[in-house]
C-alpha cells in the first residue's frame, strides 16, 4: 500500500523544500521514486495593457530561473530525484499528463501553489481523471495572510 | 519531516480499509501514531416528513453499528491504533477539534466520505484552521459513478 512514485508539484517558492522533504520521508522507507514538476504560469495572462518589455525574452528568463531553482531543489533533496519536469499551460492538465506518463500514485502540492479555487479545481480534475491520491500541504505565508485578513476585519 | 500522528477519517464503507492501510504504510517506518475517527451524519437532516420510527432508537442502533465497524477496522489494521474516535455533528468542525486535541499532523480522508463540495469545504476549513496536511484518497465507487454519468451524457 506504500506509494511507488511520488510527484511533487512545486511553485519554486522557498517553501518548496518542505514539500520535497515530506515526499522524501514517505519515499525513503520503501525506495519509492520521487519526481518534481513545476508548471509555469501563462505569462500573457499577467499583462493587460501595453508593456515596455519583450514578452518572449521575459518568458525565457523566467523559465531559465525556474530551471535553476528546480535543479537546486532536486540536488538538495538528499534523495535521488527520478524526473525533474518543467511544463507550462493549464496546471491541472499538465499535472494529469505527467501523472499518466510517469505513473505517479501520489501528488504532493502546497496550498499557495495557486489560489485556493484553482487548486481545488485542479485537485478535483486530478482525482476524477487520474484517480491519484493528493496530499495538500498548507504553506505558511498563505495561512498567515489569511489570518491577517481576519484580524483587519 | 515524517508524520507523527495520522488521523484517518473513515466513513465505515468497505473502502475504509484502504485508508487505514495507506496510513499504516506511512506510520510504520517512523513508529507514528494512528487514530481513527468517524463522524456520524446528522440524522434529523435525513427525514423531511413524518416517519413511523423512533428516531432516537434508530440513532442509537446506527451509532452502535458504527462502533462495531470502527473497532473491527482498528483490530484489523495490523498496527496499534492510538485512539478510535466517534463523533457526530458538522464533519469539518468535529475533525478540527480532534486534530487539536490529539495533535494530528496529517488527516487522511476518502473521496466519497462525503459529497465533493462538502469534502472540499471541510478540507479548506481544516487547512485554514489547523494548518494540518490533508491526504485525499479517491475511492472506487465514487469515481465509477462519475464515469457512468459521463457515459450516459
Amino acid at each position: 500500500m506504500a506509494y511507488k512514485h511520488i510527484l511533487v508539484a512545486v511553485d519554486l517558492s522557498p517553501e518548496s523544500d518542505i514539500l520535497v522533504e515530506k515526499a522524501v520521508s514517505m519515499a525513503r522507507p520503501y525506495n519509492a521514486q520521487i519526481s518534481l514538476i513545476h508548471v509555469g504560469i501563462n505569462y500573457s495572462d499577467l499583462y493587460t495593457g501595453l508593456v515596455d518589455i519583450n514578452m518572449n525574452d521575459m518568458k525565457d528568463r523566467i523559465t531559465e530561473d525556474a530551471h535553476i531553482i528546480l535543479n537546486k531543489l532536486a540536488s538538495n533533496a538528499g534523495y535521488p530525484i527520478t524526473h525533474t519536469l518543467s511544463g507550462s499551460g493549464e496546471f491541472g492538465q499538465v499535472l494529469i499528463e505527467a501523472i499518466r506518463e510517469f505513473g505517479a500514485d501520489l501528488v504532493v502540492c502546497g496550498h499557495h501553489q495557486d489560489f485556493w479555487s484553482k487548486l481545488m479545481s485542479s485537485a478535483r480534475q486530478l482525482i476524477n481523471n487520474t484517480h491519484v491520491d493528493t496530499l495538500i500541504v498548507p504553506l505558511k505565508d498563505e495561512v498567515i495572510t489569511e489570518e491577517k485578513a481576519v484580524e483587519v476585519n
